[in-house]
């Protein structure tokens, strides 16, 4: 390692629908300290820059460092990012994003390299170099919560694509006269074996007259059934909720059997809010990865709950400044 | 270049269920013998090894010169390869091969380095290295024929994963409660898309009473009916066929749509027998990809026809053994 980067930092943001984490770390991924501000997305494309920036700042200063000390800035935004452009064109959690330099903004405010990425990949990255220290080339990283997200490290490098924009393995379709995706379309894993299908499997089941105890959690209020609800039914012993997350966790296996076959990784890692649900929904999924994926290709991969958890945005985003620095 | 290199040759095989294809190239690909002979699969796998070899002795005394004028030989076999260790796995072409060593076996007898890999994936890099001229690093070639079959290429490197088994992707599945594959499993891309599956469709239609001339170019016989012929009454102007063709190039659609969804190629190449369908498979195919598919990304990336036809085989194994001795 050259001495210059011995003595250097670097900020790893993490910018969601609801909040914007930030955190200085060592170049060997030690946090120093951490930050977390509300997103305000609904505030407009403005308010959230000035958050942003706000938030970095903030950051830096908390560190009691000058941004010269920086290595770079690694932001991990969802949705899809213009890696080459430094450009954010669509994002799930900012809706009035289009077309936002945002690389650019953030890098004419602290003059230091900015390096933007999709979430799902930049926390793959970050699993990748943090997570675990292990001799894998052949990574997924699958985050399931409301949707589905992936990111891929393939023979030993981070996988983006033409533009920056692989790994949207949630609109892989898994059964093309599925039911209706975020996205527009049908049938897509996401649609079938994310935490919304579920909430949405659950209220459709309540409304039809099922026995469970779900809705009591929600005081009544099918509406504010979501994955949570129904895993905390689960482990109180509710009978439909175990059935629903078993029949979540064949769809999410279905998904793996499509990675498995296509990619032929050493370990697939699974992360976000839904992987908390743990054995419960890894057990049926893992069952069907045996039983339908090839068994060379099912018999050599691992698959197991990522590592990082909360910090996987942030620690990914500092792992991406640096594989740019490298 | 070093200069050794220039001087020397490469042999290329692709060992397919019916026909062993060899080719005896320069560096830069240019063929300067080509030999045909019959795998006779059905004769065990001593009888074939001795095919080979002989296929490969022949090429190379065609070629007037000597095997140590060889910089190295490719083999390519469909199914799964063990890369690592040079072994056949498992081969639907071969069936009674199962762990066989041969890259050893061709090392031994002709004292020159071997590789051996999936023969998708080694088309992909022959269409990669002479098929195209362009600097284009994501590319995924699709073979489709009785089954489909891929391979990747990712950040300008061939993608063969953990144990060289990457590229499956003709069992991904794209209907989660579809029809049986060969592979025993249900709703795999191959079991909708394919030749196979479309001739399956001809038959069922038939013995339903469907009116069609399809069985007409069979004498009837609604055993004999396959892609080929379907394709056939489909250029006379028989309703049914055109419309099972368009039925196929939907479903082939919504497999190309998951792989511009996770893989955000530049590039898709299209080869293998059924490919020969022209616009007739593609049109209906490449219409799905921009309904269904991120529209960033079905902006993004080329859905073209294969360039080397017969020869992506013996091509690409050519190309494999340049990527190794690079």
């Amino acid at each position: 390692m050259p001495e210059s980067m011995e003595r250097k930092f670097i900020l790893g943001v993490d910018i969601g629908g609801t909040k914007i984490a930030a955190a200085i770390a060592t170049i060997c991924g030690e946090i120093v300290v951490r930050r977390r501000n509300p997103t305000q997305a609904q505030s407009g494309t403005d308010a959230v820059i000035h958050n942003i920036l706000a938030t970095m700042e903030e950051t830096i200063a908390s560190a009691k460092i000058n941004p010269s000390q920086l290595l770079g800035i690694g932001i991990a935004v969802a949705g899809i990012v213009d890696g080459d452009n430094g450009k954010v064109i669509f994002s799930p959690n900012l809706p009035d994003w289009h077309e936002i330099p945002l690389e650019n903004i953030v890098q004419q405010r602290f003059r230091v390299p900015v390096y933007m990425g999709n979430d799902a990949s930049i926390a793959a990255l970050g699993e990748w170099h943090f997570g675990l220290k292990r001799g894998v080339s052949n990574l997924i990283y699958v985050t399931i919560s409301t949707g589905i997200g992936g990111g891929i490290i393939a023979s030993g490098k981070l996988y983006t694509g033409a533009c920056g924009a692989a790994g949207e393995i949630g609109h892989m379709i898994i059964d093309v006269n599925g039911p209706l995706c975020s996205c527009g379309n049908g049938g897509c894993w996401e649609a079938l074996a994310s935490g919304t299908a579920l909430a949405r499997e659950a209220a459709k089941q309540i409304a039809e007259g099922a026995e469970t105890s779900i809705a009591e959690l929600t005081g009544g209020d099918i509406s504010k059934i979501d994955a949570r609800v129904v895993f905390l039914a689960a482990k109180q012993g509710d009978e439909l909720a175990k059935e629903l997350i078993s029949r979540l966790g064949y769809y999410f296996g279905i998904g793996l059997v499509n990675l498995v076959n296509i990619f032929n990784p050493e370990l697939i890692l699974l992360g976000g809010g839904v992987a908390k649900m743990g054995n419960l929904l890894f057990q049926p999924a893992i069952k069907v990865v045996r039983e339908r994926a090839f068994s060379a290709l099912a018999n050599t991969v691992e698959i197991q709950p990522a590592i990082l958890g909360d910090d996987s945005g942030v620690l990914g985003a500092v792992a991406f400044v640096l594989e740019h620095s490298a």
